[in-house]
Formats: C-alpha cells, sequence, structure tokens
C-alpha cells in the first residue's frame, strides 16, 4: 500500500488486455506497435501494465491497445483500475505531458467495435457524486450505450468508443465533484463467442 | 449503481479468467467439471462471472477455477473483484450455504503452482483497517509470499494457495475491522512465460 502524494493529478490505470488465443503475445506485440504512448508513462510486468499520465491520454492509450486488437476480430478481454487521487498513488513514475492532444484518436475514432463491458466506481475521497454518477449514466444513454444493473458493477453495452467516451466522462466528473481519490474498474469484452449477431 | 441492502453479509466476486490459448472455452469448461460450486450462487455472462455466498466459499470456489485451469500449464490469468456489504450489493440472487466446510479445498490444497499478484483493498465504510492491512502483509510473508509495492496495489508472489489464504484473511480482518463496505481486487498469472524459472 503506498500513501505518498503527490500535488498534481496524475491519472493512472492498470490494466491487463487478454486476446484469447495462442498468438496472445503477437496480438499484443501487434496493437502496441500502432499505438502512440510518448504522451504516458508506460510499463509493464507479468501481471499488469501500469500507464500514468494526463487523465485523457490514459484512456486514449488503453482504448487504443484493446480496439487495435479488437479490430483483427479476436477475442479479448480487458480489464482495468483506473485511479486517481491519494491514497494509493505514488509521485513517482511521472509524466505529465502538457498537450492534451489525443494522438491515438485519428487512429481509434473509426474502428467500430461492439463490446460488453461492466464497470464499478468506487469515490473514495468524499464529494458530491451520487447525482454526477447518474447524469453521467443518462449522458452515456444518449450516446447510444445500453446500460443495465448488474451484481456489484453497472454493464454496458455498444459501440467501444461511445463506451470509452462514457467511462472518462463518469470517471472525471466524479474527481470533479470532490473526490480526493477515485478509483474505476472496468471489464471489456469484444467480438465474444456470444456477440456473433451484434458485431460491427 | 445497486442500492438494496439485505442484512447478511453475503460476500461476493465477480471474476474473469482468461486461458491464453485458442482453446479457452474447453480450459475453463473442463476447471467447471472439477470444481463443486453448490455452496455459491453462480452465473457467467459475456463479461463476467458472479458468484456470491459466505465468504469462505466464493474463496474456495474461485480459487479452484483458478487452479485447475493453472495446473495444465496453460497461461492464465485471473482477475477479481471481491465485495461484502454496501452499497452496490443488492439482496437478490442469494445463497448463503450453512455449512462452512470448503468443498474444493481436498482438490486443490495439493495443486502446487507459482504464481504472481497484485491486490488492491478499497475500505469505503470506515473502520480502523489501516492496522489491519499491514498485520496481514506480514502474515502473507510468514506464510512464505513475497510481497513488494506497485503502482496502485500490492504484488504478491508465491505458492497460489498461500496467496488465496494471505487474500481471504486480508479480506476478512478488513471487515471486521469495521468496514461496512470492502472491496478487494485482484489479478493473478500463473504460468507466465516469464515465469518458468519459478515454476513448480
Ligand atoms: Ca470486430
Amino acid at each position: 500500500m503506498e500513501n505518498q502524494c503527490g500535488n498534481s493529478r496524475i491519472a493512472g490505470c492498470s490494466f491487463s488486455v487478454h486476446p484469447m488465443s495462442d498468438q496472445f503475445v503477437s496480438y499484443i506485440k501487434g496493437s502496441l506497435q500502432e499505438v502512440d504512448t510518448s504522451n504516458v508513462w508506460m510499463k509493464t510486468d507479468d501481471v499488469t501494465t501500469t500507464v500514468r499520465g494526463r487523465m485523457e491520454h490514459v484512456f486514449d492509450v488503453t482504448k487504443a491497445i484493446l480496439l487495435h486488437i479488437a479490430k483483427t476480430d479476436v477475442h479479448v478481454a480487458f480489464q482495468g483500475t483506473f485511479s486517481i487521487g491519494c491514497p494509493g498513488d505514488s509521485s513517482g513514475d511521472v509524466y505529465m505531458e502538457e498537450t492534451t492532444e489525443r494522438l491515438n484518436e485519428k487512429d481509434t475514432s473509426d474502428i467500430q467495435q461492439y463490446s460488453a463491458a461492466k464497470f464499478s466506481l468506487y469515490p473514495m475521497g468524499g464529494g458530491d457524486y451520487m447525482d454526477t454518477i447518474y447524469s453521467q449514466i443518462e449522458a452515456m444513454k444518449e450516446k447510444g450505450v445500453t446500460v443495465s444493473p448488474a451484481h456489484y458493477s453497472t454493464r454496458l453495452e455498444g459501440d467501444t468508443n461511445a463506451i470509452f467516451t462514457g467511462l472518462e466522462d463518469v470517471f472525471r466528473e466524479t474527481e470533479n465533484s470532490g473526490s480526493s481519490h477515485t478509483v474505476m474498474t472496468v471489464t471489456i469484452s469484444a467480438n465474444s463467442p456470444t456477440h456473433k449477431e451484434k458485431q460491427s
């Protein structure tokens, strides 16, 4: 448990991406060759990959890694814990690029990919977040994402770009509502055998 | 976001297990044939599997599902969010078997399997949990688990049975310390290509 706290609002995501294939390594390497990670700090070990930086870059990079694998039509699962604030953060391994330009948006915005997801928000630092969460979930519905309750989470179905936009918005607005430490867990499944009739 | 609260202390885990193989379905089905799930409520959809019941049965079943896949030597990743308490729980789909006998222990206790894991504890309902967490982490070290800090989490390495014992103990003692709603995220990797020299 790390308890150092920096001053800047570095966001991060500890994630894993699992192409369900004997060739999982080449799927991941292939995706990483297409993803521009120059605006974030990123490190992979045997359990997870950690990406840190400005919130928009963290979402941009994680979405791009998933989409560049999913576009090959392999069944792929993504699991990530997005985090901002203290405790749980550390001041080390910081990389806060000043630009807000999303380096991967141009290559991912055209990828139409159905996925199903579950997310849970844990605002642990106070704030007036319940109204925020409900209004952001309503906004997801207006973007074409199907929302339903699930055990311990909220289920989302629809276009992966729309799902990521919704996830980033609800995470950002929860932090803006005053939560000093916000955690969001996300699990996404793309190209599941059970999705065949819904896929684009 | 579900906000119903029951009275009983139903634990649950929303998890995914990812054998990195073209035959991922048969690995999962093969494991499930060996796991006794009769003491829990369990349901799988395209994103996650949810298991609910007494805390010991939730850990017993999730560990068994992972170990029966890992013992085949396939590279497998497990990701689970363990949860107990409100909000986030619902009173539906309850199954609280009275017995505390762990139905899968006899078949899993002999499986020696190295794994690496990361876990994060989110005690969201108060309680005096920091001392509890630190003492439970010390207890893990005494059981032979290697513990080190990681971004947003604590890293564990060692025998999978010892890791699950440590995870269950820290989860249980955090709840016992007075946390009315406790969430723990766990990511485990077994038979990773980078583990070859450490595997048993
Ligand atoms: Ca597709």
